[in-house]
């Protein structure tokens, strides 16, 4: 017999992306978002949601664009951070000493620093309740060398990014590797 | 300097969560879907995209529910099976000795043996290209007594949900605890 726990976000895991955009007065901001996910393969695209509050949602429907920075182990303490200050009262990047890098292809700042990167051209605006969901087109991936793994792709181990609890709060690293997708299955197929 | 990987749905970490609903026979299916996340909090909702190409697209458009049963590490091989195989075909439950239960809140089954599930009412449609994404709102989350942990919430590291890696097609589990969200951050406060 389960247990209710009422309507809630209690669902696992949920990313920890750091989105740039730029500011009222083109200055770069990030904020952390982690209600969010890949919900296009063509095009490629990624929904974020936010609430109308906060300085990045003005941001994203003035530049239709934003990145996506994939955030890591190693920088946990300053993803905190970029979710528990507003970029209209101070400088993220500059308070953690990182440096934001102008895309080349849309009008959004990135963080050099973070091991991968995605840059989002605004394809739909889609009004939820608390939170407005924005969906980007993947214009292009960019990641440093050193994170690069089989199949000339990212590997997740190497990345090593951080996953989300809702709720409890909590960031937790990606585990150990469990098995191939399309492949662990096919023992179920000779039983059909 | 950043190496470009092209426009690709290359970011980490996605979900692995199963859509449950009922076929057009009403009998219960099961999909594998990892291009899914919250997108809302009040109401809390979440995204779940699917190809119209798949059974489990119509079942939804038809019944306008599903659920989510969060995929573990235990259950990673039943988890693929649902994702490489179609419900036009088999009944995948079956096939696996799962126990599909009706929902009494919402037109979808959820499985008996997954420790977390989400009952969901269809909110909205969004058309986006290759894949259609489902906005459900959550209208309970029911959960097995032993994955809860402190605040009375599931523990992510009792339910160890997988976690899946786009284009290397890899799961993986949950890692190590990181630190506390809201908190870690702090530290940035007092320079700035």
């Amino acid at each position: 017999m389960k247990k209710s726990l009422s309507a809630n976000t209690l669902v696992y895991p949920t990313p920890v992306w750091v989105i740039g955009t730029y500011g009222e007065k083109d200055e770069a901001n990030v904020m952390t978002a982690a209600w969010a996910g890949i919900c296009c393969s063509k095009p490629p695209c990624v929904a974020v949601s936010l609430r109308e509050a906060t300085y990045s949602h003005g941001n994203i429907i003035r530049n239709k664009a934003f990145t996506v920075n994939i955030a890591t182990e190693q920088y946990a303490a300053e993803v905190d951070y970029f979710g528990i200050s507003t970029g209209r009262k101070v400088d993220k990047p500059a308070t953690c000493g990182l440096t934001p890098v102008k895309s080349e292809l849309v009008a959004a700042p990135f963080i050099k620093e973070f091991p991968l990167i995605l840059e989002c051209g605004l394809l739909k605006v889609v009004e939820i309740g608390l939170h407005t969901q924005f969906i980007g087109e993947i214009m292009d991936v960019k990641c440093d060398e050193e994170i690069i793994g089989d199949q000339d792709v990212p590997d997740i181990e190497k990345l090593r990014p951080l996953v989300f609890s809702p709720v409890s709060r909590r960031y937790h690293g990606v585990g150990d590797f469990i098995g191939d997708a399309f492949s662990m299955g096919k023992k179920y197929r000779k039983k059909t």
